[in-house]
């Protein structure tokens, strides 16, 4: 066993699988069965073209309310000369929407159009059953008949042979005379999760375990491509365990899927049970996320299994399952795997990309003056919340090293144009309140679409045009006053509205009961006391720095002043975990993980809107928003927040 | 009970429901319930926004294989100075990926980058188990760890409320902490279907019969949108009947649909029922289709049942789900109904709409040298397959009385715009090989959209552009070639490819046992024969005129000559219920409808293509299934065909 993978190019990878399966004769339809023409076809894929058995409709109907006659009888009928017809057949029969038209007749003249008689020759009510009608005007040859085969005519072609039935196909198929209809057989899919560190979702988790969700993730992914998932029971990491449950695997499915041990750790036994049962034929391709995939086939009586080796990493695993078993379950359904609309956007940060490899970059996106903005997410294989958030994906190919920021590029599109027309982008400093903002937002029809880049980074953001507001909390040592100062200095000559969102406290996160009793900032200059700071252009770096001044605290002093996180909740977690004694950040953070806060500052946290957003139309809700009683209490609720300032503004250009 | 009815606008429409529905307190969601988190999850809405309860990672984890170490124990490394660190706490600690950090440790060393050493201090292949490692290079502190809380922090918002989960969506609330997800119940929705002339899908129909597949694509739709339908058994036109099922319904369900019986005919009896069991609302809706809509509601305990009477028309029916039952779903759900994707399009023909409704009109797609083009579909509410064939809708608003052909307006897209980008349009004279044609080429990913104006009409599309190839089989008298000199007047200047696709008898289309003994053209001048002509302009219509002088007979001698069909199909519907007599067709069309056929002549019918699109992407994969065995051999099964001269190039312009 070699350490390490030798990755191959994707096509060439997806070339040994495929052509392994059309040797044994599974790279096409694994079979049709017939099933019912009910809501549960919805979305199955035809296996054969439907050709319509009968007609709809299979008779001439009438296609008002209103009486049959012979249009030839009517010709001389005029608003002066009316013509009578008695109620009898050969001269007029009263017919209902959709009644078969009598043989003897070849029109249908509407009872609005139509004077209702009696015995006597007068005007009656009884317009449906009179005795005999008049009418002042001739009609056409066939008027008002729905014909024969009008919709559908018996041998056309109704629906395609692999194609996915709409709620429409289903109608159509029915009318064209079935009750049945045969489709793809659904693949059956064995997803296999193997590691001694899983354990099920919604367990109490002690260090080193993780709940096993990538089974979830990857049955919900089969859903939706129209295959069969089957989710086994966590495996150990033990060769001959997986070994067995692999071939218990194989015997009632069309496709393994072993979840993690594809690289090649300690633990990672995929490889060796692919060679141990079958042959291996691919190990380590040239894509990002999921390089480390696995691909082999295992034989089952007369033929073989495909088995996929998924890597562990969340984001990995889904992208093999899209690159890897999407197109591999298209084929075996006889249809197209779904491409992504694309559209070009502007690229709003560099991206590096590993030259040997094609690489998938998830991106947020949202519409700024009529720009397509495409602002590129977290790339760690194990953030699945940049697949939550991610609105499109970037897919550049091996060779491309980069893309500068601001130049276009073409983006495959995970949501719909009008999902991304309806995105606030919110760029700057993250404050909590903005995820209830978010939630709030969702009821008006906004997303909000959040970055931290801290407050002077969404200031330049504003500048730039790649946001429609920015959260921020400057202070401005000079004058004690927020964000007025800089947004000048940083967005010069852009008119703003600047609106108050929250007050909240600033203080330390220090660990549960503040064991090294830290309480003020002079005690960030003892020894023992390590300090993990905000990075730079960052509110609460700022208000650091000004406090330290007052305070005449030199920040050498400070041990890990230098050390930068971007978030509270990074620093938060910084405590939590025992890598540093405290950090500057707001009381939630350190709620959020059950630590202590010292409370030191109070300061204001706005809103900045350029003039041209905030008059906009996809804006309109927020405000409205701050005055609503709800919004305010969930928000005074998160622990330091102070409503009181809440709309306020601040500064309205002209 | 007025014949009438009283078609209000949309909107006053939508009021009147929507206020009666917020005064019982049932415009919002209707209750919630907790579900477990697995894949029958998905599409589920959120209830609640998610908060996440627990961080992931919530430990600091090794994102490699490698070895734990304290990196300012690495500071001095260099290759030619190495450090060496035995395998024991304080020092080194091999570790797989996601294994938690030791609490000494700060940083990750890959197991690439470290010479691993045996107990003599010499390289080994042990490389997992080494007794000390050897370093060369420093590292900085926290390199290749995962830290806590990278992807998600406990408190933080997962997913907002209102949302409609997604695979990704299931994986982050489990790694949030989550075994259940509490979603928005479903909407219970009962469809009753009623109406006397209605029978079960795939029943032997007699005249006057329809199969009842409304109920099967609402049950659909609903499904679609996320609520559960009841499909009632058909029940017949009954007043007490159907308001004993209506009470019935009431009783377990949100929304009863009550299909057909919406109109004021004679048993129209939605509107009485609904009188009778509560309060009528809306009878009648300035909208096309599917004006006749009725919305009440009825009675339920201290509550109430909103009920739509949906009218029976398919295309209807359809219309009024998607525009009064899918916003209300949505609502019940805590969503926004899914708006549709929308994009310029250029007007192929006109369009007239009623002034005072709201028009939809479904139309046809396709891109031509880069324009998108909108083909309005045949409008009738009757016409289902225009639903099955609609790739957008056109929406005109109240008071828009048409659209002139050349006009760009806003289509909203039912497909994706890849979808859209490999359909080829085909314009012109159709060919039941076409049918053949679509079915293969979908094997290539490419969509047939075949619309039928004739033969001439096809030339001129291709002239404007407006479509990638016309079928032709237009006789020039003088030559008796068929289709170059038509080529040459109709579309002058313009280089194409023409190919003949089939060789085909044209005849007399009669009744079985051709009762008549119709066998020539001179039989249909006898007075008892009634005749059904093809339009001007189309192949059929030249070819009749071409004999009919050869063989010099007047066209008035025939009865029925002036009277238009304008496909093969319906000439012979005309046939088969009685309408006429005979008419000049394919052999394919009589046998559709079981009807006997008198050959007459051979015509040859071909693949007009401007080289601008044969010489595309687009339309590659047509030429080689030209030569393809089984698509020749499908086409030559038609009756009356002969496949012989199928993909010979009868021109090709430089």
């Amino acid at each position: 066993m070699s350490v390490y993978l030798h990755d191959i190019p994707l096509p060439l990878a997806q070339w040994r699988l495929q052509s392994r399966l059309a040797e044994a004769d599974l790279w096409g339809v694994l079979g049709a069965e017939t099933i019912l023409l009910d809501e549960n076809a919805l979305g199955r894929v035809t296996a054969q073209p439907i050709w319509a058995k009968t007609s709809s409709p299979n008779f001439h109907a009438s296609a008002m309310d209103g009486f049959a006659v012979r249009a030839e009888k009517t010709n001389t009928a005029q608003p002066g000369a009316p013509i009578t017809f008695r109620l009898e057949p050969d001269s007029a029969q009263y017919l209902d929407t959709g009644d078969p038209l009598p043989e003897w007749a070849n029109a249908v003249i509407p009872i609005e159009n139509v004077e209702s008689l009696d015995q006597a020759g007068e005007i009656t009510n009884a317009i449906r059953r009179p005795s005999a009608i008049r009418i002042r005007a001739s009609v056409a040859p066939w008027s008002y008949v729905r014909p024969l085969g009008e919709d559908i005519v018996a041998t056309q072609l109704v629906v395609p042979s692999g194609h996915a039935l709409s709620p429409f196909d289903l109608g159509a198929i029915a009318a064209a005379g079935f009750r049945e209809v045969q489709v793809a057989r659904r693949p059956k899919v064995a997803i296999l999760p193997t590691g001694s560190e899983l354990v099920p979702i919604g367990s109490n988790l002690e260090p080193g375990e993780i709940p096993e969700f990538n089974s979830l993730v990857i049955a919900a992914q089969l859903k939706l491509m129209g295959a069969e998932a089957t989710r086994f029971p966590i495996i150990k990491d033990n060769f001959d365990l997986i070994c067995s449950r692999v071939l218990e695997a194989a015997r009632g499915h069309d496709l393994i899927l072993l979840n993690a041990g594809s690289s090649a750790g300690a633990e990672d036994f995929s490889a060796r049970v692919v060679q141990k049962l079958g042959s291996l034929l691919v190990h380590g391709v040239a894509v990002r996320p999921g390089h480390p995939v696995i691909l082999g086939v295992i034989p089952k009586n007369s033929s073989i299994v495909p088995i996929v080796g998924v890597p562990g990493f969340p984001v990995s695993a889904a992208m093999t399952i899209e690159i890897f078993v999407k197109p591999l379950i298209a084929r075996w359904l006889g249809t197209q795997a779904g491409e992504l609309a694309t559209e070009p956007a502007t690229l709003t940060r560099k991206i590096v990309s590993s030259a040997g490899d094609e690489d998938h970059i998830r991106v947020a996106l949202g519409r700024v003056r009529g720009k397509l903005l495409a602002a590129p997410l977290a790339r760690g294989a194990g953030i699945i919340t940049s697949l939550v958030q991610a609105d499109g994906v970037l897919v550049l190919p091996p060779g491309v090293q980069g893309v500068e920021a601001g130049e276009v590029v073409n983006i495959g599109l995970y949501r719909t144009r009008a999902e991304i027309d309806r995105t606030i982008l919110c760029i700057g400093s993250h404050d909590i309140s903005l995820d209830l903002l978010a939630q709030f937002l969702a009821g008006s029809g906004r997303r909000l679409s959040s970055a931290n880049v801290g407050s002077q980074g969404g200031l330049l953001a504003l500048k730039r045009g790649e946001a429609h507001m920015a959260g921020s909390h400057l202070l401005d040592p000079a004058s004690g006053e927020y964000n007025i100062v800089s947004i000048r200095q940083y967005m010069p000559g852009i008119p703003v509205k600047v609106i108050a969102l929250v007050g909240r406290a600033q203080g330390l996160i220090v660990r549960p009961g503040n064991p090294l009793q830290i309480k003020t900032l002079m005690d960030l200059t003892r020894a023992e006391v390590e300090f993990m700071n905000r990075q730079r252009g960052s509110g609460t770096r700022v208000l650091l720095d000004y406090q330290l001044a007052l305070s005449g605290i030199s920040s050498k002093s400070i041990r890990g002043y230098n050390q930068e996180e971007y978030t509270h909740l990074g620093v938060a977690a910084d405590v939590a975990s025992g890598r540093v004694d405290c950090g500057l950040g707001i009381a939630a953070a350190a709620k959020a993980l059950d630590l202590d806060f010292v409370p030191l500052f109070h300061e204001r946290y706005d809103l900045v809107i350029p003039k041209e957003h905030s008059e906009g139309e996809l804006l309109a809700p927020l405000f409205p928003l701050l005055e609503q009683l709800d919004f305010r209490e969930s928000v005074s609720r998160l622990p330091g927040y102070d409503v009181s300032g809440m709309g306020s503004v601040i500064l309205e250009d002209r």
